[in-house]
């Protein structure tokens, strides 16, 4: 059997269907299913998207077969129609239109009244009773015809029309009639012939030229980018189809009429038809805004009959397609035609409202209804937003990274502790400084923003403003900011401290001015039932990175199950505890250092109390001290100058003391179980901590789950050391206490020896976790603190097709996951196993992890509810996969 | 059948053999050789090692049928020797000694002459016609029983001893006659008694008594240690075995004797017995120094017979055996015995030299002679040693780490230009630094060595001094250097400039003073015999890293076949060229860049000219720019103000140019082929420099192999890219030329992600080679810059073995590397693999190498004899495993 390249429909049949995407484009195969469903599409036939293909690769010649295929549409058109091309009484006119299996609205070329010439024109002109409609479409196909299929410059045309208003003494197109629009027509051919060409009077002439330059335009400039911008790669699309379908005449008087309409709301998602239409009109007179159309109830007054038909079309179709449809529309003479319909777009709340009410009238499934939702709506839904029309006041300064979604506004303010200050006073602030780093903390939280000049998506300020679900731009490039005068700068706009200024996190655009913000909706209401939906679904569980109760009781109602990571170091950076820290580095003894750590002892313990108590039934993992110790002492003189006194040693003391802390390469450094190896007495005084404040939430009648996690293991007996003293400390306390407590013990698995060597620390660890952020570092070799230096080149030259710490790079990084899953699965069954790194919350990454079969993701508290909307799409998605393979 | 545990020999018979080492011991398993051979050895027999572990294993205890055993052997040993335990006339004594499959001299017990009691002392008296001697031997054991075998104090006999003495008013135990003796038997017997027990008068239970000494000697504290710093494994040995040996005593007149002797000169190997004796003597005699033995020659004067016999002994010995022995004898009555033979220890020297005369003599075989020299040997006679002699008289100051072997005394030196400086006056120098950096590197060429106190083994120095052959100590820990007032000091000696400091590059320690060298004695002769055998046997290629003509010349001369790492930034240090690099870095735009290149190009062929003429025939590997930039570039004000109008710009924009370049973990940050992506105009002038420089070697008629290596890879498509351009440049050159040039194209496998995903790479790639140093770096999250922290005490805790960076991690890094190797080879059968990191020459990593089927390994110049050694040992190490597998 040959290739079929033709598929024609209407008449109530069809030989293509809405299955046939890939072959026949979302149009085709959309008119296709229209028509074969008995709705009043005119008839047409497409010519399919392999055609294009051979059409490329065969130096843009068609099969000799191709011919007798179109003219066999053709004639079946014909007679569907009961019109012909060229004819003097009833013309054929059809639309020659692109369309590929993904929408590139624009991208591609498009003629409209295909048929006309020097006859038809006049029967349209007797049929519309209108011969200055018929003369302005048969000049404007001229047109656009001979700049499309023939490539005459669009000018030339201009310059013609031109000559004739010229003539009359008008301006505006409108003003000509249509005996000025016939000169028009003869001054159009001269156009053709000024470029060595004839106006093709023949229509298949007409045809063949506008399939062509369909074709064509898939390989055009803009459509080649398009494709690129949407990450549509060279091969995944055979090319465009070509659809050619009988015109319909919206114009033909106030019988005729056009319209868009969608089957519900698409900005509320309200189960209400919304759409508007013009009599008397076609749809480029719509677009154009030149008349302002009506709502489309009001066509129930005008033509209730059409409108009953509508109705009935709107609801048939959303039932068949099952889901919001947005359509196109024509009236000629009374007579409906649905020229197209397709799958409405829809405001992030539509989306969700949408997905939960047709759930709920059993028009879809639970898998079709988190399917439905992007996980990026479920963020935005839950961040505050700008208004649109607000932020047109305010001056756009520039653009940075989207490091922390969600709008923020606030005055400028160029240091933490001022910014603590101001917010005390309750003035919203928003932090702007060079770069974050741990001594800011204080002063982020108090922010409603925070805006930095360098830094990237997993810099200092972007993992903590996330964990705070603060709005956060970092790395604003060319952003000067002065931290003395206390102003930024950037393409002449500065602002100076006290000036407002508005972060659009989602965007990372910043801007100079106060913009009202938009509060966000919440996680109840549709939210809610949708993700209490997705939590059934997904195979994967999600828990949440919390530090502090106040994060995990967030968490927690964001529907967080237990926490994956608790930084335990976070909790030395406040103020009453950063000074007993110190003292313990500056320590000389073992005995100095237990002394100090028995004074920070009671914090942490209070700390985890709060967390297992937010965390009630849940599990919560806990990773001892993992930074080298010199981030937790002063770099600059002014400071150890006040401090030294404090610590009892001299500044010349203190300053030594940091120099030998000084690491080349501080990432590979000293830091993570390293620490407690060479100081166990650290360990000790965690584990304390831990198991102390479990045992005591226990006693309250709580059920408690502490999961403790060993950092930074590359080797099997780094954990057996650490283990062994953590459950000689442990158990110690428990049989002390009487009560019947559980632990676990495990590590992370951030070291690519640790992949490499899972089957032996496996036989240690109850849990795995993998820390992405520094297996990405050290898999990779790239140093996020420095990465950005050649990241971006790295991405343009397509070397790394995206940022491999945004979404997690399968093929290496993955690789060493899946070899640390495999064997250590192979030793220990019942291995837990997770992800508590950035990619966490990640829906790429997220899909990645339930492939691999992961038993949770854990992410910063307010993108709980993006992860569980996509540990469910994952989990949909391959589940299908599989149904189709079985 | 139950287990044996006791085996029998004399009388030219034994029940055991040369082979059961693991079993009988290494001295009982030779005695028993001896004994079959027909050999004069006194009889005896061994409880076996497996009777020490059961002993350790059931509470010290002995299982029923040992005794039945011992019995049996006794009455055996009777038999033989005509002699009787406890006899009047004629009464067996016997040592008992221990003896492991390992030797671990002095660490166990050992008791003589058992079997003496009153009535036997009396026979041996009248045997030896020396009463005095008889007594003396009699007290001697009953005080070495009651202190080995009764744990009764030494010191109680001494005081025994002593009151005797006093009576008589003598002081030495010499000046005490027969009675006197008898005096002290009667005292020892109530030291016995004082400790609440008796000395056993029945032989036997003096055995049983003695046996369970030696097995409990085992355990022993001095013992385990031994076996710890030896690297002994729990478990890896049985325990010990017991040998028990019928006495024969030298001291029986002038016809009696005792003397050790080697088959040959075991301190230059020369072939020709050597040895000493003394007449009337025991072992102990010689040991104790009192009289000064003669050369075993002379025996032949005294005692023809005995010395004709004792040579053909000797000769049949090292025949049996195939190597050296170091013999024990004793000559009683004009009897001769040998009680110990075994592999004679000899310097390194005589080691090689052995080896090479036995194979030409046809005693050993190839592979044989490969294995008799130890990788270190090589090492030792490659380099100048210090006079022993004369290093007494320096002033010992302290011990680091032995960076580069040798041995170099000069001139203290605290700067690089001084040393340069000095040495021109034709002074010998060693630079003395705190660390070292690139700036360095023409006053560490000066300098005849180089003493830093800081770094480890792969620190800066440590590496450009091995690479240069220097000797080195880094990481001199306590040593302060005060560069302003050019000190050193360390436990309060303190060396000033031009003070004489001298390094042990080979033990890490050094000395104030001068002492004088002895020159190495260089590849000839019989080492490079040796190491021609080495290179047929061995499955492993040694190729050198060389960075300079020079370096190549000496690596070809020390037998390396070809240029495995050539770091092309080496060449960008020196003087002239800084600056070009410089303003390189500095440029503004791709034409200013270009045009600092260009100027660099004339250097960089020259040298690769040099390269490819010194290996001609051989590959030459080039590896492309890797260090991150700033390394180039000065950090103190002082010399960026010296610098920038060189530069042509201002201090201030020098100094911009070095933050922005700073990174804060440069190992993983902008470096590698990251230079080469964001600068592909570097990559163009290397390519321009290698095959510019290959084509003008080639047009002189040599042949000339290039291989490209681009470093730091993780993704295939950096391999990609940069193999387009070097292509694109190199095929360009080439075709204009009109010569046939092959060249290859490789990356080095150092990131992990790169092993990881070494089936794309090796796509692209015509050889891996592995950089082991950095590949430990990103695998074990280990910065070589900064594992000192903790490293000490990871090896101290038993974390890691050994240093990583020393011997590969086999279980770690080298999983990564097999993983690297099966997925390369499965796309690539041709790959080409080698090592180029530090361990390249290392014995130990080499054998990792070999096992993993690598083609090559790479290491600086100096070392390349010691692979070649290691590379062969490995081979036949691995082939004898095969054989006996088969």
């Amino acid at each position: 059997m040959t290739k079929k390249y033709v598929y024609s429909w209407g008449n109530g049949e069809a030989e293509g269907s809405s299955k046939m995407k890939h072959l026949l484009g979302g149009k085709g195969a959309n008119l296709a299913e229209m028509a074969s469903l008995g709705f009043p599409t005119p008839g047409g036939f497409t010519i399919t998207t392999e055609m294009c293909d051979y059409y490329w690769k065969n130096g843009k010649v068609f099969p000799q077969e191709l011919k007798a295929e179109v003219d066999a549409a053709i004639e079946k058109l014909e007679k569907i129609s009961g019109k012909r091309f060229g004819d003097n009484e009833n013309p054929l006119l059809v639309s020659v239109r692109s369309g590929a299996a993904v929408s590139m609205p624009g991208m591609m070329d498009t003629i409209l009244n295909l048929g006309l010439n020097d006859v038809s024109v006049k029967a349209l002109a007797k049929l519309s009773n209108n011969e200055r409609f018929a003369y302005d479409s048969y000049r404007r196909f001229m047109q656009m015809f001979g700049d499309v299929a023939l490539g005459i410059e669009h000018a030339k045309f201009e310059e013609k029309l031109n000559i004739v208003k010229r003539e009359k003494g008008v301006t505006g197109d409108l003003e000509l009639d249509a005996e000025d629009l016939k000169k028009v027509v003869e001054l159009y051919k001269e156009a053709y012939k000024e470029a060595g060409l004839d106006f093709p009077q023949d229509p298949k002439k007409q045809m063949w030229a506008a399939i062509e330059a369909v074709f064509g335009s898939w390989n055009n400039e803009r459509a080649i980018k398009y494709r690129a911008i949407n990450g549509i790669k060279e091969g995944e699309l055979l090319g465009t189809a070509v659809n050619v379908q009988m015109m319909a005449f919206g114009n033909m008087g106030e019988d005729s009429g056009t319209g868009v309409a969608f089957t519900r709301n698409p900005n509320t998602g309200e189960k209400k038809f919304y759409g508007e239409y013009l009599l008397n009109a076609q749809g480029e007179d719509v677009v154009a805004g030149i008349r302002t159309p009506e709502p489309m109830e009001k066509l129930n007054e005008v033509n209730p009959e059409v409108y009953k038909q509508l109705c009935d079309i709107m609801t048939k179709l959303e039932n068949h397609f099952r889901d919001m449809q947005d359509i196109e529309f024509t009236m000629e003479k009374g007579k409906l035609y649905l020229l197209q319909t397709r799958t409405g777009k829809r405001t992030s709340a539509a989306a969700v409202k949408i997905a939960v009410d047709m759930l709920k009238e059993g028009l879809i499934t639970e898998e079709e209804a988190v399917m439905r939702v992007k996980p990026a709506d479920i963020e935005k839904l839950l961040h505050p937003m700008f208004d649109a029309e607000e932020l047109k006041k305010a001056q756009y300064m520039g653009k940075g990274l989207p490091a922390s979604p969600g709008a923020a506004t606030g005055m400028a303010i160029f240091s933490a502790d001022k910014a603590e200050e101001k917010a005390e006073e309750g003035i919203p602030v928003i932090l702007v400084r060079p770069e974050t780093s741990p001594e800011d903390v204080g002063g982020m939280n108090a922010a409603e923003g925070i805006l930095t000049a360098t830094g990237g998506m997993t810099s200092h300020a972007a993992v903590v403003a996330r964990g705070m679900g603060k709005t956060a731009i970092v790395g604003a490039a060319n952003l000067e900011i002065d931290e003395n005068a206390k102003t930024a700068t950037i393409n002449g706009v500065t602002i100076k401290e006290n000036d407002w200024v508005s972060l659009d996190g989602n965007e990372g655009k910043y801007y100079a001015g106060k913009v009202k913000t938009i509060k966000p909706q919440g996680l109840h209401g549709d939210i809610a039932e949708l993700l209490e939906v997705a939590d059934k679904l997904a195979d994967l569980g999600v828990r949440a990175n919390a530090d502090i109760p106040r994060d995990a009781k967030v968490a927690r109602e964001f529907g967080a199950k237990g926490i994956g990571l608790c930084r335990t170091e976070h909790m030395f950076f406040d103020e009453a505890r950063i000074m007993k820290m110190r003292t313990m580095i500056v320590s000389k003894t073992v005995e100095q250092r237990e002394a100090a750590l028995s004074e920070l002892l009671p914090f942490q313990k209070a700390d985890f109390k709060g967390l297992f108590e937010a965390m009630e039934g849940y599990g919560v993992t806990i990773r001892y001290l993992d930074p080298p110790l010199h981030e937790f002492l002063p770099n600059d003189e002014e400071q150890m100058k006040e401090i030294a006194p404090q610590l009892g040693i001299s500044v010349e003391e203190l300053k030594e003391i940091v120099e030998n802390l000084h690491e080349f390469n501080p990432m590979m450094g000293h830091r993570g179980c390293r620490l407690s190896i060479t100081y166990p007495e650290i360990a000790v005084m965690q584990t304390k901590a831990v198991i102390g404040a479990a045992i005591e939430v226990a006693k309250e009648g709580k059920k408690v789950r502490p999961e403790i996690m060993i950092p930074l293991v590359g080797k099997v007996d780094e954990l057996k050391f650490l283990r062994e003293l953590v459950e000689k400390t442990a158990n110690e306390l428990i049989k002390e206490s009487g009560i019947d407590l559980e632990y676990k013990v495990g590590t992370m698995i951030e070291v690519p020896r640790a992949a490499a060597t899972a089957d032996q620390i496996a036989q240690q660890a109850d849990f795995f976790s993998f820390g992405t952020n520094d297996l990405t570092q050290l898999t990779l070799g790239f140093s996020r603190d420095d990465y950005g230096k050649f990241i971006k080149e790295y991405i343009k030259e397509g070397i790394y097709e995206s940022d491999p710490f945004q979404h997690i790079d399968r093929r290496g990084v993955g690789r060493m996951i899946k070899m640390a899953l495999n064997d250590g699965r192979e030793v220990n069954p019942l291995l837990k196993t997770g992800v508590c790194g950035e990619h966490g919350g990640d829906p790429e990454s997220i899909e990645f992890c339930h492939l691999v079969g992961l038993d949770y993701v854990s992410c910063s508290p307010y993108r709980v509810p993006v992860a569980r909307l996509a540990a469910a799409q994952a989990a949909v998605t391959y589940k299908r996969r599989k149904r189709v393979n079985d």
